[in-house]
């Protein structure tokens, strides 16, 4: 079934490495991939806008089903393939409440860090100002989360959607110089997930070349 | 089990309105709730900031369980209480992506409405000019999407968690001065939606008392 399958996306970005690790806890490899250059602006080409009108990566299809939303793709393949692979929606009601909780409060988390990495509109010093003192609240928000649920806990006690969704954007802080000794739950979460067969099969390749991006967060 | 829920909520607010359809399509009538005032910061206040530590609403709690993200809150709802009311998220495979695909985009909707009819950094006249456009487009790819499902469909086909969560920024759009003539598939759908049960009950009080807000988007 994963043949019929498709993703085209792009290195490092956490909506595309969201669908990823949510297609290998399904067990679904084998999908048809296409690596993308965000830099070519290869998401401008007619290939992706036939799939995604908005010109964004991931654009994922499953047969004729289109699913751009790297969310929305992650909750299909989790409802089509229940009982394949990781099950990632907990049924408990409290675990689920928090699975579907955390999931969307990462897309918080993930502008707040767009905001600052790659601010799309030109903005005074005081706006950029703003927006890292955003940044830092909201991780600091997630540090507290991580510290209620306990050392070595998923975000939502078992390993979940939260985690699938989540983690790219917490990996992502990490190599933008986010500083360890600042974020040590946020630092202790990175390194309990970054070594399950699921994420390091789908760690952005350019990412083991150069471990380290331009540390733009390092003194947050 | 619905006296075991709560919700502190904000008029007009379209993710508030999510939950509350959502509540109503589940026929969980008969929960706490509180209508909090915008105007008067009541959303920062320690009864808000205890259940939703970013100061939004809404704050919704099912027992202890907090969901404050209206997306998480109806995929709970949903899930919890599948044989209950309206079933909202379709189980045929196409329906279903189509649900969840739209659900999401929904956020992509409701930010660039947002961003022009409540913009919160000081901007100059060159972005708000581009934030326009760039709304003027996303509200075209939704009259093509409601132009392809076709008349009197909703938008995955059966009536789902897709108009739950789209619908209210829709009427967002029209309450802010959005001309129907130029956007008919979406005046349309209004039209389809606004006498719905669960919608007319949970329509925004003061939108009833002065049904026009700021025509902001009058000439989009």
């Amino acid at each position: 079934m994963a043949k019929s399958m498709s993703l085209l996306w792009g290195a490092g970005s956490p909506p595309c490495w969201r669908v990823m690790i949510a297609l290998e806890e399904k067990k679904l490899q084998g999908y048809k991939r296409k690596l993308l250059s965000f830099e070519a602006e290869e998401h401008k080409s007619p290939e992706v806008l036939e799939v995604n009108p908005r010109g964004q990566l991931p654009a994922f299809k499953h047969g004729d089903h289109v699913l751009n939303e790297s969310l929305a793709a992650c909750l299909y393949l989790e409802n089509q393939y229940q009982s394949q692979g990781t099950r990632l929606v907990p049924q408990t009601p409290g675990e689920q409440a928090l699975t579907y909780q955390r999931m969307f409060e990462g897309i918080t988390l993930n502008d707040k860090l767009n905001a600052v990495i790659y601010p799309q509109e030109e903005r005074g010093d005081s706006a950029l100002k703003r927006r890292r003192e955003a940044l830092g609240a909201e991780l600091q928000l997630w540090e507290k989360y991580l510290e209620k649920v306990g050392p070595g806990s998923y975000l939502a006690g078992p390993f979940s959607l939260a985690d699938v969704t989540v983690f790219p954007s917490v990996a992502f802080a990490f190599r933008f110089g986010l500083p360890a000794g600042r974020y040590p739950k946020l630092d202790e979460y990175h390194g309990l997930l970054k070594g399950r067969a699921s994420i390091k099969t789908s760690w952005p390749p350019r990412w083991l070349e150069s471990p380290q991006g331009y540390q733009v967060l390092h003194d947050l």
